[in-house]
């Protein structure tokens, strides 16, 4: 027994350590761990300026370096960053509007304090990815995270790999026809009534004249949100042919929502998309993100296997 | 130089030569050869019941056998097609509106009659698969065509291989925001105003009350779908972040068209997609398809190639 107990303990001791950084506007999220139920460090600092911010991120991995020293660190980061290889500022995030973080490298002075390999990319593509892995997404391909929130943003996996393209998706902008007699403008500085500009906390705030937390059930607020959240799944839905979507974000925190998006998806597809998933199955088509506010963090734990994994 | 001669000719006749379908509504377009610059053969044949089709399909080629024996044949078709291999009806045309072509095998008919290895493919994602070896779309990933005839469909080319999915895209049914005034009611029976049914040949000839090709290049009617149309590659760009989307089918002859959609695009974008392609160089990001009517069976024939080329 004692000899038994003490082969798993090396065993786990043996396994390869995972660092996670989700790097977001208001907070960074670090972790060392393998997996959701093997998380050996935490921590959440603010994010203030990036020298003092990746100083904070560096300290933390250094801490623990003498008894838990990680094989390799994802990064999940608010945008927009360079992901491309070939280009001169990857690992940077670019021309974001936050105060300071323009043209800031990441992925170079982490590297440069912790020596192990880095795995970068967008947070909400990482968010995709901890779906994906341990997740609402499991496994699927194509597959859509959608998380609704101060913003609206989108990972899709798809052909074995996140979708990157010219630039990044930027599906919270999609244009979607308006309500009958729904006569707001939006919120959204570029295009007014797109999506973001429709649903996002901000909209739905500025639509209710408090905050989206405040709004009961009944109001016929969400319905509208409903019916404008499911124009834009149909149209994910046609653009990218997905297996599922997932959902998530701080406005998915109404339970109202999610069945009313269903429903109004179910009647706008009119059947002309003949699958089951998408006839009968609309709650497991669209699903609400399983690892909530941890979703992006995980995802960058993956990022970091995903780093030294034989391709 | 005879010698030098001789060699040369050899080697093109050792070289293996391919064979390509495209399968339509109304006809069927064969060939042989190895690229858009060496067909040996062609053939256009009408689409009547699918026995006698294929059997004329398979006839060409039985024909051409004694010298032009091909290595493999590729095949794009009208669907819905069944794409999935580990499907029992891979290789079949689904739930086809085409009298008498549903649930039509045609990959196992043309594999027993020829015995030979056969690519397939929905015949959108056989134009793009054309346009991306031969045409305007060369090399791109991602990158989406689209075609605007009788119908609006779209082939998207992302991470390596064509996006399949679920089902397949059906991006011509997007729904998009209506232009102040305009009360047209659209054509398509499952959604009315979606994309197919406000800027398809039919939709246009509903409009203007002839046919699209009479219509002047003056007529408002074109600047309406210009805006329809630039409202669709908007929502494509921000969905797929395509490096560039390739436009054919017969509405595009209209030559006014694509200008007026480039200069729609770059205003509703508004600046938010930072980068030159989207901002100067729109006559670049938006390009007419190269191959014109032949991105279909050019298609097959790269289809053909895919089909015995190492992985």
């Amino acid at each position: 027994m004692g000899n038994a107990l003490q082969t798993r303990v090396s065993d786990a001791a043996a396994r390869p350590l995972f660092g996670a950084i989700e790097g977001g506007g208001t907070k960074f999220v670090l972790m060392i761990g393998r997996s959701p139920t093997d998380i050996v460090r935490r921590a959440s600092i603010p994010t203030t300026s990036p020298v003092e911010t990746l100083a904070r991120c560096i300290a933390f991995f250094h801490d623990a370096q003498l008894e838990q020293r990680v094989s390799a660190i994802g990064v999940g980061m608010f945008g927009p960053v360079d992901l491309d290889r070939r280009s001169a500022t990857y690992g940077s995030i670019t021309s974001t509007p936050k105060a300071g973080w323009g043209n800031t490298d990441v992925v170079g002075p982490l590297t440069r304090a912790l020596g192990v390999p880095i795995g970068w990319e967008h947070d909400v593509t990482a968010a995709l990815l901890g779906e994906r892995r341990w997740g609402a997404a499991a496994g699927l391909d194509p597959v859509l995270y959608l998380t609704v929130g101060t913003g609206v943003g989108a990972g899709v996996f798809v052909n074995g790999a996140p979708l990157h393209g010219l630039l990044h998706p930027e599906m919270g902008h999609l244009l979607l026809p308006a309500l009958p007699g729904d006569e707001f403008s939006g919120v959204c500085p570029f295009h007014g009534r797109c999506l973001e500009g429709l649903v996002s906390g901000p909209a739905i705030a500025k639509r209710a004249g408090r905050p989206a937390e405040d709004l009961p059930a009944t109001s016929p607020i969400w319905t509208m949100v409903a019916e404008y959240l499911a124009m834009a799944l149909m149209n994910y839905s046609l653009v990218l042919s997905p297996r599922r979507l997932v959902l998530g974000g701080g406005v998915l925190h109404q339970p109202a929502l999610l069945p009313r998006v269903r429903v109004s998806l179910r009647r706008r597809l009119a059947d002309y998309l003949q699958h089951p998933l998408l006839r009968e199955r609309l709650d497991e088509y669209i699903a609400p993100s399983a690892l909530g506010d941890d979703a992006g963090v995980l995802g960058a734990l993956e990022l970091a296997q995903q780093a030294v994994r034989p391709t």
